[in-house]
Protein backbone atom coordinates (compact mmCIF):
# COMPACT_ATOMS: atom_id res chain seq x y z
CA UNK A 1 0.00 0.00 0.00
CA UNK A 2 1.74 3.21 -1.00
CA UNK A 3 1.29 5.91 1.42
CA UNK A 4 0.22 9.27 1.48
CA UNK A 5 2.72 11.99 2.98
CA UNK A 6 -0.10 12.90 5.67
CA UNK A 7 -0.29 9.37 6.45
CA UNK A 8 2.94 8.60 6.78
CA UNK A 9 2.75 11.74 9.46
CA UNK A 10 0.26 10.56 11.62
CA UNK A 11 1.77 7.02 11.58
CA UNK A 12 4.30 8.56 13.26
CA UNK A 13 2.70 10.39 15.73
CA UNK A 14 0.52 7.40 16.41
CA UNK A 15 3.95 5.83 17.23
CA UNK A 16 5.11 7.66 19.18
CA UNK A 17 1.79 8.26 21.24
CA UNK A 18 1.80 4.28 21.57
CA UNK A 19 5.28 4.67 23.12
CA UNK A 20 4.47 7.39 25.52
CA UNK A 21 1.22 5.97 26.48
CA UNK A 22 2.85 2.53 27.46
CA UNK A 23 5.90 4.37 29.30
CA UNK A 24 3.43 6.67 31.48
CA UNK A 25 1.19 3.57 32.23
CA UNK A 26 4.49 1.32 33.54
CA UNK A 27 6.47 4.44 35.24
CA UNK A 28 4.13 4.30 38.67
CA UNK A 29 5.59 0.72 38.91
CA UNK A 30 9.66 1.89 38.92
CA UNK A 31 11.05 1.09 35.81
CA UNK A 32 14.15 1.75 34.70
CA UNK A 33 15.58 3.23 31.52
CA UNK A 34 16.36 0.24 29.60
CA UNK A 35 12.81 -1.41 30.53
CA UNK A 36 11.09 2.08 28.92
CA UNK A 37 12.98 1.54 25.88
CA UNK A 38 11.75 -2.15 25.75
CA UNK A 39 8.48 -1.27 26.53
CA UNK A 40 8.33 1.38 24.04
CA UNK A 41 9.45 -0.28 21.14
CA UNK A 42 7.11 -3.46 22.15
CA UNK A 43 4.15 -1.72 23.15
CA UNK A 44 4.93 0.35 19.63
CA UNK A 45 6.23 -2.92 17.26
CA UNK A 46 4.21 -5.83 19.05
CA UNK A 47 0.70 -6.19 17.49
CA UNK A 48 2.40 -5.50 13.69
CA UNK A 49 5.16 -8.13 14.69
CA UNK A 50 2.57 -10.86 15.21
CA UNK A 51 0.34 -10.20 12.43
CA UNK A 52 3.73 -10.48 10.38
CA UNK A 53 4.83 -13.68 11.81
CA UNK A 54 1.17 -14.79 11.16
CA UNK A 55 1.11 -13.77 7.68
CA UNK A 56 4.23 -15.28 7.07
CA UNK A 57 5.76 -12.15 5.73
CA UNK A 58 8.53 -10.05 6.53
CA UNK A 59 8.24 -8.02 9.59
CA UNK A 60 7.15 -4.57 8.59
CA UNK A 61 10.21 -2.50 10.76
CA UNK A 62 12.74 -4.91 9.06
CA UNK A 63 12.87 -2.91 6.08
CA UNK A 64 11.97 0.46 7.57
CA UNK A 65 13.47 1.12 10.98
CA UNK A 66 11.88 4.16 11.22
CA UNK A 67 8.72 3.24 13.35
CA UNK A 68 11.27 2.27 16.25
CA UNK A 69 13.75 4.79 16.19
CA UNK A 70 10.75 7.07 17.03
CA UNK A 71 9.42 4.89 19.35
CA UNK A 72 12.90 4.79 20.96
CA UNK A 73 12.81 8.88 21.23
CA UNK A 74 9.34 9.15 22.36
CA UNK A 75 9.88 6.69 25.23
CA UNK A 76 13.45 8.45 25.63
CA UNK A 77 11.87 12.04 26.07
CA UNK A 78 9.35 10.89 28.40
CA UNK A 79 11.53 9.31 30.55
CA UNK A 80 13.27 12.47 30.59
CA UNK A 81 10.60 15.20 30.72
CA UNK A 82 8.26 12.97 32.70
CA UNK A 83 6.78 15.41 34.73
CA UNK A 84 5.84 17.48 31.59
CA UNK A 85 3.68 14.11 29.74
CA UNK A 86 1.96 13.08 33.86
CA UNK A 87 0.16 17.30 33.13
CA UNK A 88 -3.19 15.88 33.07
CA UNK A 89 -3.86 17.75 29.71
CA UNK A 90 -0.81 16.47 27.84
CA UNK A 91 -1.73 13.15 29.35
CA UNK A 92 -5.08 13.43 27.63
CA UNK A 93 -3.44 14.64 24.28
CA UNK A 94 -1.43 11.48 24.10
CA UNK A 95 -4.30 9.22 25.12
CA UNK A 96 -6.43 11.03 22.07
CA UNK A 97 -2.91 10.40 19.51
CA UNK A 98 -2.79 6.71 21.11
CA UNK A 99 -6.35 6.35 19.88
CA UNK A 100 -5.28 7.95 16.45
CA UNK A 101 -2.38 5.20 15.93
CA UNK A 102 -4.80 2.29 17.12
CA UNK A 103 -7.34 3.76 14.35
CA UNK A 104 -4.72 4.06 11.52
CA UNK A 105 -2.41 0.73 12.30
CA UNK A 106 -5.91 -2.15 12.66
CA UNK A 107 -7.64 -0.28 9.40
CA UNK A 108 -4.17 -0.43 7.77
CA UNK A 109 -3.82 -4.01 8.81
CA UNK A 110 -7.05 -4.86 7.86
CA UNK A 111 -6.33 -3.71 4.05
CA UNK A 112 -2.66 -5.51 4.01
CA UNK A 113 -4.29 -8.96 5.23
CA UNK A 114 -7.10 -8.39 2.82
CA UNK A 115 -4.75 -7.77 -0.42
CA UNK A 116 -2.65 -10.90 0.58
CA UNK A 117 -5.99 -12.63 0.01
CA UNK A 118 -5.28 -14.11 3.72
CA UNK A 119 -8.28 -15.91 5.38
CA UNK A 120 -10.76 -14.17 4.17
CA UNK A 121 -13.46 -12.42 5.37
CA UNK A 122 -12.14 -13.30 9.79
CA UNK A 123 -8.70 -12.98 9.34
CA UNK A 124 -8.53 -9.16 8.06
CA UNK A 125 -10.85 -8.12 11.11
CA UNK A 126 -9.20 -10.33 13.58
CA UNK A 127 -5.28 -9.60 12.51
CA UNK A 128 -6.60 -5.93 12.37
CA UNK A 129 -7.68 -6.30 15.94
CA UNK A 130 -4.20 -7.59 16.91
CA UNK A 131 -2.51 -4.79 15.19
CA UNK A 132 -4.03 -2.37 17.00
CA UNK A 133 -3.91 -4.43 20.64
CA UNK A 134 -1.53 -6.69 20.58
CA UNK A 135 1.40 -4.34 21.43
CA UNK A 136 -0.80 -2.98 24.35
CA UNK A 137 -1.51 -6.71 25.83
CA UNK A 138 2.20 -7.49 25.47
CA UNK A 139 3.62 -4.52 27.42
CA UNK A 140 0.78 -5.36 30.14
CA UNK A 141 1.53 -8.86 30.52
CA UNK A 142 5.23 -8.10 30.94
CA UNK A 143 4.50 -5.32 33.23
CA UNK A 144 2.00 -7.76 35.61
CA UNK A 145 -0.87 -4.88 34.95
CA UNK A 146 -4.36 -6.31 34.13
CA UNK A 147 -4.33 -6.20 30.64
CA UNK A 148 -7.68 -4.49 28.34
CA UNK A 149 -9.26 -7.41 27.71
CA UNK A 150 -10.20 -7.55 31.78
CA UNK A 151 -10.59 -3.91 31.58
CA UNK A 152 -14.28 -2.36 30.45
CA UNK A 153 -12.69 0.69 28.93
CA UNK A 154 -14.26 1.36 25.32
CA UNK A 155 -10.59 0.27 23.88
CA UNK A 156 -11.17 -2.64 21.53
CA UNK A 157 -14.53 -2.39 20.88
CA UNK A 158 -14.23 0.03 18.64
CA UNK A 159 -11.76 -1.36 16.53
CA UNK A 160 -13.42 -4.18 16.13
CA UNK A 161 -16.54 -2.49 14.82
CA UNK A 162 -14.23 -0.46 12.40
CA UNK A 163 -12.50 -3.38 11.15
CA UNK A 164 -15.89 -5.56 10.83
CA UNK A 165 -16.90 -2.31 8.70
CA UNK A 166 -14.44 -2.14 6.98
CA UNK A 167 -14.26 -5.51 5.35
CA UNK A 168 -17.91 -5.32 4.78
CA UNK A 169 -17.26 -2.55 2.20
CA UNK A 170 -14.11 -4.14 0.89
CA UNK A 171 -16.48 -7.60 -0.03
CA UNK A 172 -19.56 -5.56 -1.32
CA UNK A 173 -18.80 -2.09 -2.09
CA UNK A 174 -14.57 -2.36 -3.17
CA UNK A 175 -14.80 0.54 -5.33
CA UNK A 176 -15.28 2.81 -2.41
CA UNK A 177 -12.15 1.04 -0.78
CA UNK A 178 -10.19 4.54 0.19
CA UNK A 179 -13.26 6.99 1.63
CA UNK A 180 -14.75 3.43 3.54
CA UNK A 181 -11.07 3.30 5.20
CA UNK A 182 -11.23 7.34 5.87
CA UNK A 183 -14.44 6.36 7.50
CA UNK A 184 -13.58 3.49 9.67
CA UNK A 185 -10.04 5.74 10.94
CA UNK A 186 -12.26 8.40 11.84
CA UNK A 187 -15.19 6.47 13.32
CA UNK A 188 -12.65 4.48 15.88
CA UNK A 189 -10.41 7.55 16.84
CA UNK A 190 -14.13 9.01 17.34
CA UNK A 191 -15.53 6.52 19.30
CA UNK A 192 -12.00 6.26 21.44
CA UNK A 193 -11.82 9.62 21.57
CA UNK A 194 -15.47 10.48 23.11
CA UNK A 195 -15.14 7.29 25.94
CA UNK A 196 -11.70 9.07 27.08
CA UNK A 197 -13.84 12.38 27.73
CA UNK A 198 -16.75 10.74 29.30
CA UNK B 1 -2.88 -35.80 7.13
CA UNK B 2 -6.43 -36.98 5.64
CA UNK B 3 -9.61 -36.71 8.14
CA UNK B 4 -12.22 -39.30 8.71
CA UNK B 5 -15.62 -37.19 9.17
CA UNK B 6 -15.71 -38.58 12.60
CA UNK B 7 -12.49 -37.14 13.39
CA UNK B 8 -13.42 -33.99 11.97
CA UNK B 9 -16.50 -33.78 14.11
CA UNK B 10 -14.60 -34.66 17.41
CA UNK B 11 -12.44 -31.49 16.58
CA UNK B 12 -14.99 -29.07 16.17
CA UNK B 13 -16.69 -30.79 19.28
CA UNK B 14 -13.21 -30.23 20.79
CA UNK B 15 -12.92 -26.99 19.65
CA UNK B 16 -16.33 -25.58 20.97
CA UNK B 17 -14.92 -27.28 24.22
CA UNK B 18 -12.38 -25.37 24.08
CA UNK B 19 -13.89 -22.26 23.60
CA UNK B 20 -16.61 -23.11 25.92
CA UNK B 21 -14.07 -23.85 29.39
CA UNK B 22 -12.24 -20.89 28.64
CA UNK B 23 -14.97 -18.37 28.76
CA UNK B 24 -16.35 -20.64 31.61
CA UNK B 25 -13.43 -19.37 33.48
CA UNK B 26 -12.62 -16.07 32.68
CA UNK B 27 -16.52 -14.86 32.80
CA UNK B 28 -16.30 -14.45 37.04
CA UNK B 29 -13.43 -11.89 36.36
CA UNK B 30 -15.83 -9.18 34.42
CA UNK B 31 -14.98 -9.46 30.58
CA UNK B 32 -17.41 -7.77 28.04
CA UNK B 33 -18.27 -9.61 25.16
CA UNK B 34 -15.36 -8.27 23.01
CA UNK B 35 -13.10 -10.28 25.88
CA UNK B 36 -14.77 -13.22 25.51
CA UNK B 37 -14.80 -13.46 21.84
CA UNK B 38 -10.92 -13.12 21.90
CA UNK B 39 -10.54 -15.15 24.65
CA UNK B 40 -12.45 -18.14 22.51
CA UNK B 41 -10.47 -17.71 19.34
CA UNK B 42 -7.45 -17.62 21.18
CA UNK B 43 -7.44 -20.57 23.56
CA UNK B 44 -9.29 -22.82 20.64
CA UNK B 45 -6.38 -22.02 18.20
CA UNK B 46 -3.40 -20.33 20.16
CA UNK B 47 -1.84 -23.76 20.41
CA UNK B 48 -2.18 -24.67 16.83
CA UNK B 49 -1.08 -21.46 15.73
CA UNK B 50 2.07 -21.19 17.75
CA UNK B 51 3.02 -24.87 16.37
CA UNK B 52 2.59 -23.91 13.12
CA UNK B 53 4.64 -20.80 13.43
CA UNK B 54 7.82 -23.06 14.84
CA UNK B 55 7.43 -25.31 12.06
CA UNK B 56 7.54 -22.45 9.39
CA UNK B 57 4.07 -23.66 7.65
CA UNK B 58 1.06 -21.61 7.01
CA UNK B 59 -1.21 -21.55 10.28
CA UNK B 60 -3.49 -23.99 10.26
CA UNK B 61 -7.01 -21.31 10.32
CA UNK B 62 -5.54 -19.62 7.32
CA UNK B 63 -6.91 -22.03 4.20
CA UNK B 64 -10.28 -23.21 6.76
CA UNK B 65 -11.79 -20.87 9.44
CA UNK B 66 -14.13 -23.49 10.71
CA UNK B 67 -12.72 -23.65 13.57
CA UNK B 68 -12.34 -20.00 14.58
CA UNK B 69 -15.84 -19.87 13.40
CA UNK B 70 -16.55 -22.83 16.20
CA UNK B 71 -14.94 -21.45 18.70
CA UNK B 72 -16.46 -17.68 18.48
CA UNK B 73 -20.23 -19.76 17.65
CA UNK B 74 -19.67 -21.36 21.14
CA UNK B 75 -18.08 -18.49 22.95
CA UNK B 76 -21.05 -16.41 22.07
CA UNK B 77 -23.96 -19.45 23.12
CA UNK B 78 -22.06 -19.25 26.70
CA UNK B 79 -22.15 -15.61 26.47
CA UNK B 80 -26.04 -15.56 25.89
CA UNK B 81 -26.90 -18.25 28.44
CA UNK B 82 -24.21 -18.57 30.90
CA UNK B 83 -26.90 -19.92 33.41
CA UNK B 84 -27.21 -23.09 31.46
CA UNK B 85 -23.10 -23.80 31.30
CA UNK B 86 -22.74 -22.71 35.14
CA UNK B 87 -24.71 -25.86 35.98
CA UNK B 88 -22.40 -28.60 37.58
CA UNK B 89 -23.83 -31.32 35.02
CA UNK B 90 -23.39 -29.36 32.15
CA UNK B 91 -19.62 -27.62 33.16
CA UNK B 92 -18.20 -31.32 33.69
CA UNK B 93 -19.28 -32.26 30.42
CA UNK B 94 -17.76 -29.32 29.01
CA UNK B 95 -14.48 -30.27 30.89
CA UNK B 96 -14.52 -33.74 29.70
CA UNK B 97 -15.40 -32.55 26.09
CA UNK B 98 -12.64 -30.78 26.62
CA UNK B 99 -10.36 -33.41 27.15
CA UNK B 100 -10.88 -34.79 23.99
CA UNK B 101 -9.90 -31.96 22.09
CA UNK B 102 -6.81 -31.61 23.54
CA UNK B 103 -6.25 -35.31 23.16
CA UNK B 104 -7.24 -35.42 19.53
CA UNK B 105 -5.03 -32.21 18.75
CA UNK B 106 -1.78 -32.69 20.37
CA UNK B 107 -1.65 -36.81 19.18
CA UNK B 108 -2.28 -34.95 15.67
CA UNK B 109 0.14 -32.49 15.67
CA UNK B 110 2.55 -34.52 16.95
CA UNK B 111 1.51 -36.76 13.84
CA UNK B 112 1.94 -33.92 11.63
CA UNK B 113 5.19 -32.92 12.74
CA UNK B 114 6.44 -36.72 12.41
CA UNK B 115 5.31 -36.35 8.88
CA UNK B 116 7.35 -33.10 8.79
CA UNK B 117 10.54 -34.91 9.67
CA UNK B 118 10.78 -31.89 11.86
CA UNK B 119 12.99 -31.89 14.87
CA UNK B 120 13.02 -35.94 15.36
CA UNK B 121 12.26 -37.18 18.12
CA UNK B 122 11.90 -34.22 20.57
CA UNK B 123 9.65 -31.48 18.39
CA UNK B 124 6.85 -33.81 17.37
CA UNK B 125 6.24 -34.44 21.62
CA UNK B 126 6.99 -31.05 22.51
CA UNK B 127 4.47 -29.04 19.62
CA UNK B 128 2.20 -31.84 20.31
CA UNK B 129 2.11 -30.31 23.93
CA UNK B 130 2.07 -26.77 22.86
CA UNK B 131 -1.03 -27.52 20.71
CA UNK B 132 -2.82 -28.99 23.44
CA UNK B 133 -1.99 -26.43 25.90
CA UNK B 134 -0.73 -23.48 24.17
CA UNK B 135 -4.14 -22.02 23.93
CA UNK B 136 -4.72 -22.38 27.40
CA UNK B 137 -1.62 -20.87 28.35
CA UNK B 138 -2.18 -17.79 26.43
CA UNK B 139 -5.41 -17.05 28.04
CA UNK B 140 -4.46 -17.47 31.38
CA UNK B 141 -1.72 -15.11 30.50
CA UNK B 142 -3.60 -12.62 29.05
CA UNK B 143 -6.40 -12.76 31.51
CA UNK B 144 -3.98 -12.52 34.71
CA UNK B 145 -4.76 -16.05 36.20
CA UNK B 146 -2.12 -18.55 37.63
CA UNK B 147 -1.39 -21.28 34.27
CA UNK B 148 -1.86 -24.67 34.31
CA UNK B 149 1.97 -24.89 34.71
CA UNK B 150 1.61 -23.88 38.66
CA UNK B 151 -1.85 -25.46 39.25
CA UNK B 152 -1.13 -29.18 40.51
CA UNK B 153 -4.23 -30.48 38.22
CA UNK B 154 -3.38 -33.49 35.75
CA UNK B 155 -4.24 -31.38 32.57
CA UNK B 156 -0.39 -31.32 30.69
CA UNK B 157 0.80 -35.21 32.08
CA UNK B 158 -0.89 -37.49 30.00
CA UNK B 159 -0.91 -34.79 27.09
CA UNK B 160 2.72 -35.37 27.39
CA UNK B 161 2.88 -39.63 28.31
CA UNK B 162 0.58 -40.05 24.89
CA UNK B 163 2.81 -38.26 22.88
CA UNK B 164 5.83 -39.72 23.79
CA UNK B 165 4.09 -43.10 23.36
CA UNK B 166 2.56 -42.36 20.25
CA UNK B 167 6.17 -40.97 19.30
CA UNK B 168 7.85 -44.44 20.28
CA UNK B 169 5.13 -46.36 18.24
CA UNK B 170 6.37 -44.24 15.01
CA UNK B 171 10.21 -44.53 15.77
CA UNK B 172 9.59 -48.99 16.40
CA UNK B 173 6.43 -49.89 15.15
CA UNK B 174 5.36 -47.22 12.19
CA UNK B 175 3.13 -50.02 11.06
CA UNK B 176 1.10 -49.45 13.51
CA UNK B 177 0.19 -45.54 13.22
CA UNK B 178 -3.56 -45.38 12.94
CA UNK B 179 -4.35 -48.02 16.05
CA UNK B 180 -1.37 -46.12 18.20
CA UNK B 181 -3.04 -42.68 17.54
CA UNK B 182 -6.69 -44.18 18.39
CA UNK B 183 -4.91 -45.41 22.13
CA UNK B 184 -2.72 -42.18 22.90
CA UNK B 185 -6.16 -40.32 22.54
CA UNK B 186 -8.43 -42.47 23.92
CA UNK B 187 -5.36 -43.04 26.91
CA UNK B 188 -4.98 -38.83 27.59
CA UNK B 189 -8.69 -38.43 27.33
CA UNK B 190 -9.76 -41.36 29.59
CA UNK B 191 -6.67 -40.49 32.33
CA UNK B 192 -7.75 -36.98 32.19
CA UNK B 193 -11.59 -37.67 32.81
CA UNK B 194 -10.23 -39.00 35.98
CA UNK B 195 -8.69 -36.20 36.75
CA UNK B 196 -11.85 -34.51 36.52
CA UNK B 197 -14.44 -37.39 37.97
CA UNK B 198 -12.02 -37.32 41.21
CA UNK C 1 28.78 -18.94 11.96
CA UNK C 2 31.44 -22.03 12.79
CA UNK C 3 31.61 -22.66 16.67
CA UNK C 4 34.75 -23.19 18.31
CA UNK C 5 34.81 -25.92 20.87
CA UNK C 6 35.40 -23.95 23.30
CA UNK C 7 32.65 -21.55 22.49
CA UNK C 8 30.05 -24.36 21.81
CA UNK C 9 30.90 -26.36 25.62
CA UNK C 10 30.41 -23.15 27.32
CA UNK C 11 27.17 -22.44 25.02
CA UNK C 12 26.14 -25.43 26.44
CA UNK C 13 27.12 -24.99 30.08
CA UNK C 14 25.15 -21.61 29.55
CA UNK C 15 22.06 -23.65 28.54
CA UNK C 16 21.92 -25.79 31.47
CA UNK C 17 22.43 -22.82 33.27
CA UNK C 18 20.03 -21.38 31.97
CA UNK C 19 17.66 -23.86 33.14
CA UNK C 20 19.00 -24.68 36.67
CA UNK C 21 18.26 -21.08 37.34
CA UNK C 22 14.97 -21.13 36.03
CA UNK C 23 13.78 -24.00 37.98
CA UNK C 24 15.59 -22.63 40.87
CA UNK C 25 13.44 -19.76 40.64
CA UNK C 26 10.00 -21.53 40.04
CA UNK C 27 10.14 -24.43 42.38
CA UNK C 28 9.63 -22.63 45.73
CA UNK C 29 6.10 -22.01 43.99
CA UNK C 30 5.08 -25.48 43.82
CA UNK C 31 5.37 -27.21 40.66
CA UNK C 32 5.12 -30.48 39.36
CA UNK C 33 7.65 -32.69 37.05
CA UNK C 34 6.46 -31.34 34.16
CA UNK C 35 6.12 -28.07 34.60
CA UNK C 36 9.81 -28.01 35.60
CA UNK C 37 10.51 -29.82 32.05
CA UNK C 38 8.45 -27.21 30.54
CA UNK C 39 10.05 -24.17 32.18
CA UNK C 40 13.74 -25.53 32.05
CA UNK C 41 13.33 -25.51 27.80
CA UNK C 42 11.04 -22.39 27.25
CA UNK C 43 13.94 -20.07 29.32
CA UNK C 44 16.69 -22.32 27.82
CA UNK C 45 15.94 -21.85 24.04
CA UNK C 46 12.47 -19.51 24.09
CA UNK C 47 14.53 -16.44 23.37
CA UNK C 48 16.46 -18.05 20.56
CA UNK C 49 13.11 -19.34 18.74
CA UNK C 50 11.56 -15.97 19.02
CA UNK C 51 14.95 -14.16 17.51
CA UNK C 52 14.31 -16.83 14.52
CA UNK C 53 10.56 -16.25 14.08
CA UNK C 54 10.91 -12.77 13.63
CA UNK C 55 14.53 -13.44 11.37
CA UNK C 56 12.09 -15.84 9.22
CA UNK C 57 15.21 -18.49 10.03
CA UNK C 58 14.25 -21.78 11.03
CA UNK C 59 13.95 -22.28 14.74
CA UNK C 60 17.97 -22.96 15.58
CA UNK C 61 17.11 -26.21 17.47
CA UNK C 62 15.29 -27.96 14.73
CA UNK C 63 18.26 -29.01 12.90
CA UNK C 64 20.36 -29.27 16.69
CA UNK C 65 18.31 -30.56 19.67
CA UNK C 66 21.52 -31.04 21.94
CA UNK C 67 20.18 -27.57 23.50
CA UNK C 68 17.10 -29.31 24.90
CA UNK C 69 18.67 -32.56 25.74
CA UNK C 70 20.68 -30.33 28.05
CA UNK C 71 17.92 -28.18 29.25
CA UNK C 72 15.78 -30.89 30.10
CA UNK C 73 18.91 -33.35 31.79
CA UNK C 74 19.71 -29.91 33.83
CA UNK C 75 16.09 -29.10 34.89
CA UNK C 76 15.82 -32.89 35.49
CA UNK C 77 19.19 -33.05 37.89
CA UNK C 78 18.02 -29.96 39.54
CA UNK C 79 14.46 -31.58 40.50
CA UNK C 80 16.01 -34.71 42.01
CA UNK C 81 19.07 -32.91 43.94
CA UNK C 82 17.33 -29.91 44.70
CA UNK C 83 19.13 -29.31 48.28
CA UNK C 84 22.33 -29.63 46.89
CA UNK C 85 21.21 -26.74 44.26
CA UNK C 86 19.78 -24.29 46.61
CA UNK C 87 23.15 -24.46 48.92
CA UNK C 88 24.19 -20.69 48.63
CA UNK C 89 27.44 -21.42 47.01
CA UNK C 90 26.22 -23.85 44.33
CA UNK C 91 23.15 -21.20 43.55
CA UNK C 92 25.47 -18.66 42.90
CA UNK C 93 27.57 -20.48 40.79
CA UNK C 94 24.71 -21.14 38.45
CA UNK C 95 23.76 -17.31 39.00
CA UNK C 96 27.36 -16.59 37.02
CA UNK C 97 27.38 -19.51 34.73
CA UNK C 98 24.25 -18.01 33.77
CA UNK C 99 25.32 -15.49 33.00
CA UNK C 100 28.03 -16.71 30.68
CA UNK C 101 25.06 -18.08 28.87
CA UNK C 102 23.32 -14.80 28.50
CA UNK C 103 26.32 -12.91 27.30
CA UNK C 104 27.20 -15.61 24.64
CA UNK C 105 23.77 -16.17 23.50
CA UNK C 106 23.44 -12.47 22.85
CA UNK C 107 26.53 -11.93 20.89
CA UNK C 108 26.27 -14.75 19.15
CA UNK C 109 22.40 -13.80 18.26
CA UNK C 110 23.96 -10.21 17.64
CA UNK C 111 26.17 -11.90 15.34
CA UNK C 112 23.87 -13.76 13.26
CA UNK C 113 21.16 -10.97 12.38
CA UNK C 114 24.60 -8.33 11.11
CA UNK C 115 26.04 -11.30 9.03
CA UNK C 116 22.01 -11.96 7.93
CA UNK C 117 21.83 -7.94 6.75
CA UNK C 118 18.48 -7.60 8.86
CA UNK C 119 17.34 -4.28 9.69
CA UNK C 120 20.95 -2.70 10.57
CA UNK C 121 22.04 -1.52 12.49
CA UNK C 122 19.23 -1.57 15.20
CA UNK C 123 17.75 -5.06 15.00
CA UNK C 124 21.11 -7.12 15.73
CA UNK C 125 21.05 -5.40 19.02
CA UNK C 126 17.01 -5.57 19.55
CA UNK C 127 17.70 -9.25 18.73
CA UNK C 128 20.72 -9.91 21.00
CA UNK C 129 18.18 -8.77 24.19
CA UNK C 130 15.70 -10.47 22.93
CA UNK C 131 17.74 -13.83 22.70
CA UNK C 132 19.65 -13.02 25.96
CA UNK C 133 16.43 -12.35 28.03
CA UNK C 134 13.40 -13.87 26.60
CA UNK C 135 13.36 -17.16 27.46
CA UNK C 136 13.51 -15.60 30.81
CA UNK C 137 10.51 -12.99 30.18
CA UNK C 138 8.91 -16.19 29.27
CA UNK C 139 9.52 -17.79 32.12
CA UNK C 140 8.53 -15.11 34.33
CA UNK C 141 5.23 -14.64 32.48
CA UNK C 142 4.21 -18.22 32.55
CA UNK C 143 4.82 -18.44 36.32
CA UNK C 144 3.31 -15.55 37.18
CA UNK C 145 6.14 -13.76 38.65
CA UNK C 146 7.35 -10.28 37.98
CA UNK C 147 9.28 -10.06 35.22
CA UNK C 148 13.24 -8.89 35.20
CA UNK C 149 11.56 -5.29 33.16
CA UNK C 150 9.93 -4.38 36.72
CA UNK C 151 13.51 -5.29 38.44
CA UNK C 152 16.14 -2.96 39.18
CA UNK C 153 18.92 -6.46 38.65
CA UNK C 154 21.53 -5.39 36.87
CA UNK C 155 20.19 -7.98 34.43
CA UNK C 156 20.21 -6.82 30.63
CA UNK C 157 21.83 -3.53 30.78
CA UNK C 158 24.86 -5.28 30.49
CA UNK C 159 23.65 -7.00 27.58
CA UNK C 160 21.74 -3.71 25.99
CA UNK C 161 25.54 -2.48 26.22
CA UNK C 162 27.41 -5.17 24.82
CA UNK C 163 25.54 -5.78 22.05
CA UNK C 164 25.52 -1.50 21.03
CA UNK C 165 29.11 -2.11 21.42
CA UNK C 166 29.72 -4.71 19.47
CA UNK C 167 27.40 -3.49 16.67
CA UNK C 168 29.81 -0.17 16.76
CA UNK C 169 32.62 -2.32 16.05
CA UNK C 170 30.60 -4.29 13.20
CA UNK C 171 29.75 -1.07 11.77
CA UNK C 172 33.35 0.85 11.98
CA UNK C 173 35.77 -1.85 12.57
CA UNK C 174 34.72 -5.07 10.61
CA UNK C 175 38.22 -6.56 11.06
CA UNK C 176 38.32 -6.50 14.96
CA UNK C 177 34.78 -8.39 14.78
CA UNK C 178 36.18 -11.72 16.86
CA UNK C 179 38.43 -9.87 19.41
CA UNK C 180 35.50 -7.77 19.95
CA UNK C 181 32.96 -10.39 20.14
CA UNK C 182 35.49 -11.70 23.00
CA UNK C 183 35.77 -8.64 24.54
CA UNK C 184 31.85 -7.75 24.61
CA UNK C 185 31.20 -11.43 25.89
CA UNK C 186 33.53 -11.09 28.63
CA UNK C 187 32.28 -7.42 29.40
CA UNK C 188 28.22 -8.50 29.84
CA UNK C 189 29.68 -11.66 32.11
CA UNK C 190 32.05 -9.25 34.07
CA UNK C 191 29.29 -6.40 34.74
CA UNK C 192 26.33 -9.12 35.36
CA UNK C 193 29.07 -10.71 38.03
CA UNK C 194 29.91 -7.85 39.70
CA UNK C 195 25.84 -7.18 40.27
CA UNK C 196 25.79 -10.97 41.53
CA UNK C 197 28.49 -10.19 43.70
CA UNK C 198 27.30 -6.84 45.48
Amino acid sequence: MHHHWLELALEFVGTAAFAVTAVLAVTPRGIDIFGIAVIAVITAIGGGTIRDLILGVPVFWSSDLSYIWVALAAGMIVFVAQRQFTRSMIHRLMLHLDGVGAALFSVHATHKVWDLGFGLPLAPVMLGIVTGIGGGLMRDMLTGRPTLLMSRELYAIPIMLGCIFYVLVLSFFPAYDKPAAICCIVFIFGLRSAAIIW
